[in-house]
């Protein structure tokens, strides 16, 4: 078994889904989490292939960007789909979260901002249409799927990816756990976050609002 | 072979690489092109998977998502990197791309608003920042290459992508091809635009600026 090795910041974000698939696959990892804004990343950063984090390595070779760490380790431990046509809708599925991070980073940054005029705008001219959006595609995947998973029958790396954003969807106050048109969404993060491995990584792990 | 059909606008856009994936490959598709605005587009978009272009079918499977079809057909057709590290980088490098999507974005908008001041203001504040970081990336992997393609001995899909993006680049006037800083990526565009497939294809394609 090669070493691996994540790297991130001391977050959920970009890295989280990749840390439940090692538990899912029941596969070790370095879980190496540093501090944003201190020396040790000044020094990290330039000899990281894209200046960010996360990035993986595999007995040191490394591979950056969250979706591509994430297919990597979903095709080697079986949660990428069970064929090409499976596992490009894995892909696209998370393609399209992609296309909804800015206006959610969008919507976090105005928060930050503390003016409530600003988020209002933002929400309702940015963030409530392209989420209205989003959840349109995701609530049609699952009304026609059988296993309750967003692709096949059984959890795909694009499930874990869905099921946490929605998590810190709710932590920043955008996502209503209790309302009736999100039901279908909570049922879905319930079921993946159900998951043995899932529900015994998501009860130790250290919690943060992203 | 099955039978495949490419939706999209009557643009290169997110679909182009897609269509020099098939030429590449020897492989016969329906470049279906629907003009954005018209009843014919306003009839199609509910029925796409996800409200949007461009999407394929194979054999009627339809499959949404840019970057979803391009690694579909790219691992069909041997273009997706030779190893699962080599397929991961150049994921890695397109969603690195994606995330440089944002800031090309805002330029375009920009400029159509025909507010010189405010082109300047998004090319100083958003742009050349996002552009610099993207180029320092992109020139770090070709000054590495021995074989002058983004990742591994021969062209891959991440190629096509970025070739086509510096080409739009440069229609779009933020793109300088006689720039000094420029050469290594005017050179790499001229390598992936030199195999005979997509010269050809190049050739023959209906011309956009997107």
């Amino acid at each position: 078994m090669p070493q691996y090795k994540l790297y991130y910041f001391n977050l959920r974000g970009w890295a989280e889904p990749a840390r439940q698939l090692f538990k899912l696959a029941h596969v070790e990892f370095e879980d190496v989490r540093i501090e944003n804004g201190t020396p040790e990343w000044e020094e990290l950063k330039p000899k990281t292939p894209f200046g960010q984090l996360p990035f993986l390595t595999v007995d040191g070779f490394e591979i950056p960007q969250s979706a591509a760490i994430l297919r990597y380790l979903g095709t080697k431990f079986g949660f990428a789909g069970k064929t090409p046509e499976e596992e490009a809708w894995v892909d696209a599925i998370v393609d399209q979260f992609k296309d909804f991070v800015n206006p959610l980073r969008q919507v976090i940054m105005a928060q930050r901002g503390e003016n409530a005029e600003e988020v209002e705008r933002v929400k309702s001219e940015v963030f409530n249409p392209a989420r209205d959006t989003f959840f349109k595609i995701l609530n049609g995947i699952l009304e026609k799927s059988k296993s309750g998973f967003l692709v096949g029958d059984g959890v795909t790396w694009a499930d874990l990816v869905i099921a946490d954003i929605i998590t810190t969807m709710e932590k920043l106050t955008v996502f209503d756990v209790s309302a009736e048109e999100n039901k279908n969404l909570v049922a879905f993060r319930e079921k993946v976050n159900s998951i043995p491995e899932i529900k015994e990584h998501n009860e130790q792990r250290p919690d943060s609002v992203v």
